[in-house]
């Protein structure tokens, strides 16, 4: 499919255009779900999308479909694509570079008055990034079934303003639905550092991490900073050991382990802490062994809590499923970097994207491609022209293996 | 002097009497430095004073002294008290228990038309608590020359109001100067539970703990909570030995040691931190084991530093040296709790008191009664009247034996 007038720099300019939307003076974006500046960037593609002859879909949660026709009208469409949101000082590539390459994809086959069997269907996700309105990947969860449609349409964001009401304002609520989908497939940066690491620009991601969110709380007593030693129930020094257990425990089963919130009380330089809460974020591909790490450190927390005579109490936070991609895409997917040449792996992704809640329904697949340094929502987020066109490519070969292309 | 009428009951109904300007509902006191309810106590203090037939001496700072001549107008006057003023949430007893108990001796002295040989200073030092203004123990500090006069006095409290100021409107600024000392004696609570755990009622303070306090800045690099454990910089798991070690160096020289304070960022669930911040409160009653704990915190940092790729700066914050109370003071405690028939024990105090400021120049030792659980800067802070009556017993002995009584 060399032949196709696909062009990375296109692509590239594109990138830079639409971020002026919502431009910071640092060189990154705060375009923010359901802002006006939201509804500027969905006009700004609609505009796009019209002049390749799609047909422009709207369902109830402002996510948008740009239809392309296939050639076999009983074919369900492939779809691709992401989200235009960003997070308040986020970057210009996040979500972006998954729709625009869409874009690229839909402009280069109606530049070359090419076909395909399947339809093609460009999704712009409502509120990926959850900075606004809570959780992220709303769009994605309600059009899937993943969130019940009202809940959704009744979030609130920090100001009070409703998410349904918000989406009216921004004259961005349709009453479509978006046909059901044949395959998706994203294109994302990969907002950690591997693939830059290991001098690739294709991750072909195979699967999402399962994780499972703790919080842990220890209460022992507070002491004066002039008392004894002995007797001491100082809940920080009791909760050390749980603490390095989170890492050691997700180095020793292969999975990761964060502790990213910590908190001490009462919080004075002079008083030995009565209490020590922490975060805990563990993942790991394997469910099973997720769970006994969760255990490990459940059965820890007890003998912790006899020899330092304090309460240790480890609560469920949040459990994310493990969710595995098709097999097929993902060869489809491989088979694309390695015909171009590009230099590949297979990894996961441990971060949420709106191709976890599609894949519950539809065979799903996405695409990395590296960022700097891993950085990501940060106005220094970025990226290579080549690795841009390195995913642009995948996913287009990719998307027309799997819709079948003429000629 | 088991003939003189000191009244523990006295003394209790008094301390109870006092705590009603300011009472909270929880039973504890709010009566901060030079507020109105600051105002309140000095007046019942100075109008209890006038009716035994003492002076009272009122320094630029506040401090009030309540003189009783003695027979020989030569010597310096034998001083002892404490301070009225309390926490935001303070009890009734921190403080108020050494000036009340000296308030009943002066009385009980009245009583028995005794005199003694050098004339006796009730002092009732301002701020002491450093609640409203800070530092703590302005008063004494300024008195004894450990703060310059002016610094003191321009001090402000949270909402921008002056110390000099404050203390001219609730009309309690003076002029004199609180005279020589020829010794020093202050009852206080122990603020920690070592007396009660050893069924004791009286401490023999000996010393105050020199003090060194510390801040530790640990910076590594942040890092996604799915990304994979291998070559992360993790700020919090780089700290944790070093939290650990505070304890260690404590316990292994006989000190203490600390870890009040404790700050992580970003502080996001999902985020390893890249920073950790913390504090370090180290005492010890030898200064140069003090100091060699810190060292031994700084060799271990630099170990810790390089075996995580992490910067680890630790920085002074505080030093406050040891101070030896007057062998011959306590020697008078010993005596009296002695011939009293109270249990005591010798120990040194590992908080701050104007018996601290003081001792920088006059012969000066304190006498610690129990509190219950150790419980102190907080409402429920409370004591026996058994516990008071035998410190106002121990104090009295104590004073008039430095004195010398008649008969």
């Amino acid at each position: 499919m060399r032949n196709m007038p696909l062009s990375g720099a296109r692509l590239w300019a594109d990138l830079h255009e639409i971020a002026r939307i919502g431009g910071t003076p640092r060189g990154g974006c705060n375009r923010q779900a359901l802002t006006d500046l939201d509804g500027e960037a969905r006009a700004w593609l609609r505009a796009q999308a019209g002049a390749l002859g799609c047909t422009v879909l709207l369902d109830r949660f402002g996510n948008m479909g740009l239809l392309r026709p296939g050639r076999d009208t009983t074919r369900k469409p492939v779809a691709f694509g992401s989200h235009l949101d960003t997070q308040p000082t986020g970057g210009k590539f996040d979500g972006v570079l998954g729709v625009l390459a869409g874009l690229e994809i839909l402009r280069a086959l109606h530049e070359a008055g090419a076909e395909t069997d399947a339809p093609l269907l460009l999704v712009n996700w409502t509120n990926e990034e959850g900075a606004r309105f809570s959780p992220p990947m709303q769009g994605s969860g309600a059009a899937l079934g993943v969130f019940a449609p009202e809940t959704v349409l009744d979030t609130r964001d920090p100001d009070g303003a409703r998410f349904g009401d918000e989406l009216a304002r921004i004259g961005w609520a349709g009453g479509d639905a978006l046909p059901e989908m044949a395959a998706y497939l994203e294109l994302h940066i990969e907002q950690g550092p591997e693939l830059e690491r290991a001098g690739l620009s294709i991750g072909t991601v195979t699967h999402a991490l399962a994780q499972r969110w703790y919080e842990v709380q220890v209460t022992g007593e507070s002491a004066h900073g002039g008392s004894r030693m002995e007797g001491r129930r100082d809940a920080l020094m009791a909760a050390l050991p749980l603490i390095a257990a989170v890492e050691a425990l997700a180095l020793e089963h292969g999975g990761r382990g964060t502790v990213g919130q910590l908190r001490i009380g009462p919080g004075s330089r002079n008083v030995a802490p009565e209490t020590c809460w922490f975060s805990v974020d563990t993942r790991h591909a394997d469910e099973a062994l997720l769970e006994r790490m969760g255990e490990e450190l459940r059965l820890y927390a007890r003998e912790v809590a006899e020899a330092r005579n304090v309460a240790v109490e480890v609560r469920d936070f949040w459990h994310s499923p493990g969710q595995g991609f098709d097999p097929r895409l993902c060869a489809l997917i491989r088979d694309a970097a390695a015909r171009r040449g590009l230099g590949a792996q297979d990894m996961p992704t441990a971060i949420g994207h709106d191709a976890v809640y599609v894949a519950r329904r539809v065979p799903t697949a996405m695409i990395f491609v590296p960022c700097h340094g891993g950085l990501s929502h940060n106005e220094a987020e970025s990226i290579t022209p080549e690795w841009a066109e390195a995913g642009l490519l995948v996913l287009a070969d990719a998307v027309l293996a799997a819709a079948g292309r003429h000629p």
